[in-house]
Parts: C-alpha cells; structure tokens; sequence
C-alpha cells in the first residue's frame, strides 16, 4: 500500500519524535475512565456513555493531531503549509488557485496568507506568478515537489490510520464512519456558522 | 436534566454567539465526499472507509470545541479558564491543588500557569492562600462561584451533547464510545508521549 515507508519504520519515526509543543515533560491526564468516574461524583445529571464517547473523542482527535503533526515536521512542513498543499492538491490540476480564494478556505487574513505563501515559495512548495490574462491577478501554483510532499505526507498517515483501525473490522469502520457523520450532520445543521478554524497553527 | 437550560435556549445562544476566531467571515471547505473524492483522485491508495472515519471525526471534533468555547464564553471564561476548573473539580473536594501539580497537568510551564492563577484569583473563580502547615507553599482552592461555574458549563454541554446523539439508540452510542475507545487505547500505546496540549489557547 505504500512506496516508502512501512508501519514499523513510521512508529520508529513517531517514537523518535520530541513532542511538538513547549509544555515542558512529564504532563499528566486522568485516565478516560479516572476522568468519568470523576464527572460522574461532581456532576450528578451525567450520562456516562455520552460522556465516553464525547470524551474519547476528543481525546483521540488530540492525539491523531500530534501524530500527523510529527509526520509533516518529518517531511519538513509545518502544519499551516500542510492546509495550504491540501487545499491546492484538493483543487485538481493545474492545482492553481488565487491567494483571496485560498485565505477564504482556510480562514485566513489576506496579510496571513500572503506571509504562508511567501515562506513556501521560498521553501519550492509553490510558485506566485501573475495571471498572464490578467497581469494584476496573482495564481499561486503547487510545485512538483509541492506534490510530492502532499502524497508523502498522504502515505505516512495511511499507514498511521492504518494501525489506528487494525481492532476493527470492515463492517465496523462502516458503522462508525456512518455514526460520526450522524454526528457532524446534526452539528453543521445546529451550527452552520461554526466550521471553526482548518489550523490553529502558524 | 438541566436546571437553567433547554435545548432550545441553548441552541439560540450558539447561533447568536460570533464565530471566536479572527477568520474572515465566509471561510468554506469541501463537504466531507467533497472531500474524500479528491482524494481518491490524487491519491490512488486511499482507503475511502478509513479516510470518511478520520475526516468525520476531525471535523466533528473541530466544531464540537466551537460549540464548547462559545458556552464558555456565554459564562465569561475562557477554554484556558475551564481547563483549571476542571483540574481542580476533577482533583474533588476540598478541591485544592499547588501550582506546579496544575501546570504538570495542564502541561503549562510554571510563568503561564502563574499568570492562569492571578487572572482567576482577579475574576472570583479560585483562591490563591498559603499552606497553613508550610508557609512556601502556595494552594489554589476552588471559590464557590468557579464551582458553580462549573456545573453551568457542564449542563450546557449536556444540552449540546444530548441533542448531538440524538439519532443514535442507547446500543448504538454504546457501539461508538467502545469503538472509539479502541483507537484512543491504539494511539496511547503507539506514542504514550504523544498526549498532546489540552488546551491551545490562552
């Protein structure tokens, strides 16, 4: 399933990896089960198998965005220019698009996004040429090595979802795909302002 | 269930509350097939089923923590704010903890969990008292009113929670908390550093 790495040489890498945030060492969580119990003592009215699922989640998410943040440092991409990759790559050849349509997707200011372009162009993970049509219009365009990073990157977290899933079966991961969507539907339709931001990171 | 809140209240404080973040209005993503369709066109190996889990639960994810920053922000605290509230509900009554066990836990460095404790102590949500038996030591106390601040925070997301799983039977969220639960168990053995930040904002 993928060219360059395998599960074994990927876990090598995420172990290897320092931790990428300045918390200092040796941070410390209750358990799910500690924190539940716990929530369950001081809030009577809890519902302990939503607060499972709700917790776990979040708990989860939070440690898949460590794991995928570990990887793309690996390859040498922050995770603010792995937004912007995915967003060109998503497009489809020519993998072009304007820096307004671009700060618009990821939900950045025009000056934010003018700085993330400007450090990748530098990096060769884009290029900024004026539209030849339109010589004000500026088309920000992805690089063949632009792409290369994305699929690297693609791979690496295959293998990582991979081994994420390796307890459930076909038919499981289709019901908990269907269940999670449940889930984002009723959250988009009570919020449909609250896509919240693709990165907090810059 | 809820003493102050209905459903209805709760979702007319979400709609009306701004999006808390410095994105321009109008920001826009793919749908989540969207999405998975242009992966698959640009990356032949991805598993669709594995790549609808992760993509569902990472958007899930990313508005559920909108949904719960902006209750908190009805309450007048910030996500910073609730991650010391609960530390110290969770820690139980007398609901006490030094300095340094909070940062440990918080995985803050001492400076900004100092800085924390004095924006708290100003607000009325905890204490900040010399040991009686060691007069170096410093003890932050929950207050009466962060207590208080506390539960009002957890009957919203009860609130919000409850209306979230709403299409999902008693098994069927049973189903989805273990299955969750197994890919956090996964990801804890894979990279037991890797808890990741509570919180990123302060």
């Amino acid at each position: 399933m993928t060219k360059n790495f395998n599960a074994n040489d990927f876990r090598a890498i995420l172990r290897r990896m320092p931790e990428p945030s300045d918390a200092p060492a040796g941070h410390s969580e209750p358990s799910l089960e500690e924190q539940i119990a716990a929530y369950q003592r001081e809030f009577r009215d809890l519902d302990p198998q939503v607060e499972q699922v709700v917790s776990a989640l979040q708990r989860l998410n939070r440690r898949m965005n460590v794991a995928y943040g570990r990887q793309t440092a690996t390859l040498g991409i922050s995770n603010a220019e792995w937004e912007v990759l995915k967003a060109l790559v998503v497009s489809g050849a020519p993998y072009r698009m304007g820096p307004g349509e671009l700060a618009k997707r990821l939900g950045l200011t025009p000056a934010a996004m003018t700085h993330r372009i400007d450090r990748m162009a530098s990096e060769g993970l884009v290029t900024r040429e004026r539209d030849e049509t339109n010589r004000v219009r500026v088309i920000v365009e992805l690089t063949h090595e632009g792409r290369e990073k994305w699929l690297e990157a693609m791979r690496m977290a295959s293998v990582f979802e991979e081994d994420l899933l390796q307890d459930l079966s076909g038919e499981q991961r289709r019901i908990l795909g269907d269940a999670l969507t449940r889930l984002l539907r009723r959250v988009e339709e009570a919020q449909p302002d609250a896509e919240g931001r693709l990165s907090d990171l810059d």
